[in-house]
């Protein structure tokens, strides 16, 4: 993309309401834009990133055996009615009338809807296990939204949930999207611990939130330091194995959050162990049981003919959400540092003399080495404003082009992530990017 | 994707309340369901098709110079009071109230929302021209939804909105738009023929319908049969060169709507070349000039400093109505018959008598040659299910495996298009279908 062209809207001043460093940056950067209180547009570089989040979401649920369909924004209060959470569900819930005076609302989340469309089809044991997901706009009407995508009303979240057989079928499902989002977070370039959680409305008496460390974290956690030293992508996972293994590793070594914090069992942890700090939730599973398919009427026909109701999970990813809390955990006074993986854009060719005919082929032969995976700063600007700008847009790599280095064919090329700068021919500079 | 593990629910009865093709089928195969009145579940069947279109839809508006963005659903209501259309806009507009009674809406559009965003940025001539594009879900609160997804509540839109200088460059984004819908409905094996337009409550003076015919259309259309001829994707395009002839050529000849038929001018048209059908609309464009950059507050700097109106158009597809159109526009009485570029799969295995040590060999072979864009229906079922499923659902390509022809390494090839069928080794019938 040629910025002479492109939307990305950068602003100079930090926008007075941003308390936290990723609202900050994310305003800064152009990536979105308030349009009404916790409502946000996403613009071009915001929308690159959130999509890339979602597409990395989307590939593990699939290699879980997840299976993705949509379910609509709207649904009905009966829907609701008949679980018996319209009621109970309070204020947060976005309560709506049609023109024909129905009683309808914005799903803040989809275990009633799913269960109701999974009953319709599912007659058998042949039909169990399955677990379907979405990844859906949802609306949570907070009393005051804040710190941007990261309390806002309107949030893209991943929701998945199973259906098995019996309580067995229900743990191996369970233990599958446990594996599953240690593996999405962990190739999101972020460590997340998951600890012993409070249910909540969902209900149901298993459940595990997935957090990262980070200093504007909303909740103070305590962990075991071996689970931020582990490395979760080391080994390939085969989802239809026993993941038993895996899961006790994690849920045998201390993390809570201050609500299941336990004085007696941290006291246990070696000190030099114990480490203590703020956490962001980017992930929550539940093991329900027949919470939802009993009370709905979810019933198939069993081995032996008889009726079975099936036991049920939900999962959780706060996709919008996640993009705040990666930037919370990349970046510094200058601005973003995106994790590969995840990065809009994986290079900027930045021209320091437009017009100048070698910076000019020089910067258009680098740019074609990586386009559309790359922007190319072509804007008449001073050099100044666009190293500000690639370094608060947080581009994984700079390819830094001025008249005198080009004039000899030269490059200097700068990793965002250490700030280490290299001068290296075009040839090795694009070699260099595309080896890492 | 294994059939035995799958959520790809079909049905064998016709449920009563579908009156065309389309919305039949596409219950039938399970692909959506209805969650109430108009409002759609995607199930992963249906999805997939979704995201097909979608992505072509994209990269067609990526490859005309247009950018991505996405705005929420719930929009501020004096965000419309602004542009005077909250009051005008009935009660198709589903207006709500948040828990601070602040009057909110779902946005079955986003003139005004784009609008106030880009006018946050914009500040000169420099920053123009540019298109800003989403695709999100809107609802418009049809008083009497029906068709399925062709007349829904709840659908899924790409609108493109375009900002120029001046009204030459707003015609340019025009064409631009023009041609790339063109080719966009082209891409998905349809022929759509753009004809003159009313703007309705969009405003402006100059818009584009266009329209795919089918038997069950909405409007009565009337067209040069010349157009029904033209095969759009014969030559590539250059977007950023001068799109007047072709847009010359589908704008001089006849083709409107009832609304915009004249007899007179219909009357010139040879009879032989006359084509009079029914329509139905998948996409519309709208030239509007200053109608909401004025209205809203819209201002840069000009060339010369002064301060310049930016001249607009807005350009909508229905992304979730193109999937009941495509459907019919390719069906038969068995089924379904997708188009290859929307396929949700490319290829079905229908594995005759699961257990049989040859016809289970073959049929993983087939189907690890394809995965992930095949099924394998190795469900324990009668043959005669699996055909029927296969013509409902309409994957281009079914491999047929049985017994007999298993044991001797052949493959029975069937075309769903043209209901073709052939015999052939296996490794011949997989580098049939990759050929194609």
């Amino acid at each position: 993309m040629r910025l002479s062209r492109a939307f990305l809207p950068t602003l100079k001043e930090t926008p007075a309401e941003a308390q936290i460093a990723s609202h900050r940056l994310m305003l800064r950067a152009g990536m979105v834009r308030q349009t009404s209180a916790g409502i946000y547009a996403w613009l071009p570089l915001g929308w690159r990133v959130l999509q890339k989040v979602e597409q990395i979401v989307r590939e593990e649920q699939d290699a879980a055996g997840a299976q993705e369909i949509l379910m609509p924004t709207i649904q009905t209060a009966d829907l609701w009615r008949a679980s018996g959470r319209y009621d109970a569900y309070g204020p947060e819930m976005l309560r709506l009338k049609d023109r024909h005076d129905r009683e309808m609302l914005f799903g803040p989340t989809n275990e009633e809807m799913v269960t109701d469309i999974f009953r319709t089809y599912a007659k058998s044991y042949r039909d169990l296990p399955r677990n379907l997901y979405h990844i859906q706009w949802k609306f949570r009407d907070e009393v005051r939204p804040r710190f941007g995508v990261m309390r806002g009303r309107e949030f893209l979240m991943k929701d998945a949930y199973s259906f098995d057989l019996d309580y067995a079928g229900a743990q191996k499902s369970y233990r599958q999207m446990f594996v599953a989002y240690l593996r999405t977070f962990a190739l999101m370039g972020l460590k997340a611990i998951p600890m012993q959680a409070d249910t909540g409305p969902i209900g149901g008496n298993l459940s595990h939130e997935f957090l990262i460390l980070a200093e504007t974290g909303e909740s103070q956690v305590y962990l075991h330091k071996d689970l931020l030293d582990f490395d979760v992508l080391s080994k390939p996972v085969d989802y239809e194995g026993d993941l038993s293994a895996t899961v006790d590793f994690w849920t045998s070594r201390y993390a809570a959050t201050d609500e299941k914090h336990d004085a007696a069992a941290w006291a246990q942890v070696p000190v030099g162990s114990q480490v203590s700090a703020r956490g962001i939730e980017i992930g929550h599973i539940f093991y329900f049981g027949t919470k939802y398919s009993a009370t709905m009427g979810l019933s198939v026909s069993g081995p032996d003919g008889k009726p079975v109701v099936p036991e049920m999970g939900s999962y959780g990813i706060g996709v919008s959400r996640l993009v705040g809390a990666i930037i919370e955990a990349n970046h510094d006074e200058a601005g973003i540092k995106w994790p590969d993986s995840i990065a809009p854009f994986k290079v900027a060719v930045l021209n320091l003399k437009p017009g100048d005919a070698a910076a000019d082929a020089l910067s258009e032969r680098v740019y074609a080495a990586f386009d559309p995976d790359a922007v190319y700063d072509d804007r008449p600007d001073r050099a100044g404003a666009k190293f500000a700008d690639a370094d608060l847009l947080g581009y994984p790599w700079q390819a830094i082009i001025g008249p005198r280095g080009a004039a000899n064919g030269m490059v200097e090329l700068k990793r965002r992530a250490t700030g280490e700068r290299v001068e290296l021919s075009a040839e090795d500079a694009i070699a260099r990017i595309k080896g890492a």
